[in-house]
């Protein structure tokens, strides 16, 4: 990124958006038995972070949370959910602003952006074979990490990912997995799969089933597929629950 | 409060705090029986809000929120837990502004405190029996409400109740209930009228009992409390869990 459009990003920061206050999104994605974080590197540096935004001054904060996630990865109307507020008193992006003045940007001093930043959290799960990942202004990179396997994150985002994993996991009965995750149809053991995915753990086959069905989560639909080397296997469709 | 003392407020303000963000704190108060929120009546109008606070410049969000219960209830160490941020695009001061004009007050056009403004939610729990709860500088009264029984609040400030009971009621399990108000031996009938009323629910005694002792929230004392009139009662004491 030339320094003119440093100096124009930053302008338009000023007029557009609230000062002070940025957004993280911890983008979940679930994919054949990994669960994988969104990371972006930044510009011209070899840190990785989570993907960030500012919020419009005409926006709601579940707007801007929203368009970030969709700028992101091109996906609309995904599962996406506030978990908590970062505010301590030293955090912000002063060293980011310190490394790009070291390549040779005119960083401002005084700037916002790159003084104390209250930034509030959303977590997303999003089916990651569908999303179309594109770096955004400020990043040279950006890809899935399996999430036990990331590399070490700037600034206080090692705890946003935490944080956000054990939101999504605390709320799980609410989270519409096999909705958003699976095709329309699917079986038993696929929705199992994806839940011990989220959960990073393996769950016992009878009451997981058991529990999809109390809960309402999920309807049998009346016709097995049929198959010529096993039993036939039912199969389901998410209803929501009750 | 005269003129001159809001504009010297709005100048500090400036100076010393994050510009767009505030707090506010849900403070719940359980006394017998009944569960309560700490309100205020702003300055010359009828109007009922939850208290309010900024956070200052060199101040972690959580030390902002901590400041703000103090300085409302002069009650240190409370339980306090951050909820949600609130952060609709209309949301703001600005009719509280206007309301503050009507009254002759000169309220600057543009200041941000009387504009749109992004709060982060801290819910807090403590004995009200013990806090001494004084107005702020922008309010007439300051009192305890029953919860189910509170006039009709400002902007998005029931939805902020509604939303800090959820979370409050959702980690039930993690409150240190029975340090924070109740004396240091109680009984179990005291323990549980006590989570009856956060909860607003009346409860088993045998699984109230069995689920204290199996989370080891609390520990039975040697000796029972001796009694003329009845059977010896059991005394508890809190131990937290494991």
């Amino acid at each position: 990124m030339p320094a003119k459009d440093l100096a124009q990003r930053l302008a338009e920061l000023e007029r557009d958006c609230l000062p002070h206050i940025s957004m993280n999104g911890v983008v979940f994605g679930a994919r054949t038995g990994r669960l994988e974080v969104l990371l972006m590197r930044w510009f011209g540096l070899d840190v990785w972070g989570l993907p960030a935004g500012y919020v419009r001054k005409d926006e709601d904060l579940e707007e801007a949370a929203a368009r970030m996630v969709r700028e992101q990865t091109h996906l609309e109307g995904v599962f996406l959910k506030q978990f908590r507020t970062f505010g301590r008193a030293d955090r912000g992006e002063a060293a980011f602003g310190e490394l790009l003045r070291a390549r040779g940007l005119d960083v401002p001093a005084g700037h916002w952006a790159f003084g104390r930043v209250v930034s509030v959290g959303y977590v997303a799960l999003v089916d990651a074979a569908r999303a179309r990942v594109v770096p955004d202004a400020l990043a040279d990179e950006c890809r899935w990490w399996e999430v036990g396997a990331r590399p070490r994150l700037a600034f206080d985002h090692d705890e946003m990912v935490e944080r956000a994993l054990a939101a999504l996991r605390a709320g799980l009965d609410e989270l519409p997995l096999g909705e958003t995750l699976l095709p329309g149809e699917f079986t038993m053991p696929e929705l199992q799969r994806l839940y011990e995915t989220v959960l990073g753990r393996s769950l016992d086959r009878r009451n997981f089933q058991k529990r999809m069905l109390d809960l309402a989560l999920v309807e049998r639909l009346p016709e097995p597929r049929p198959s010529r080397i096993s039993r036939p296997t039912y199969l389901y469709r998410w209803v929501g629950g009750r």
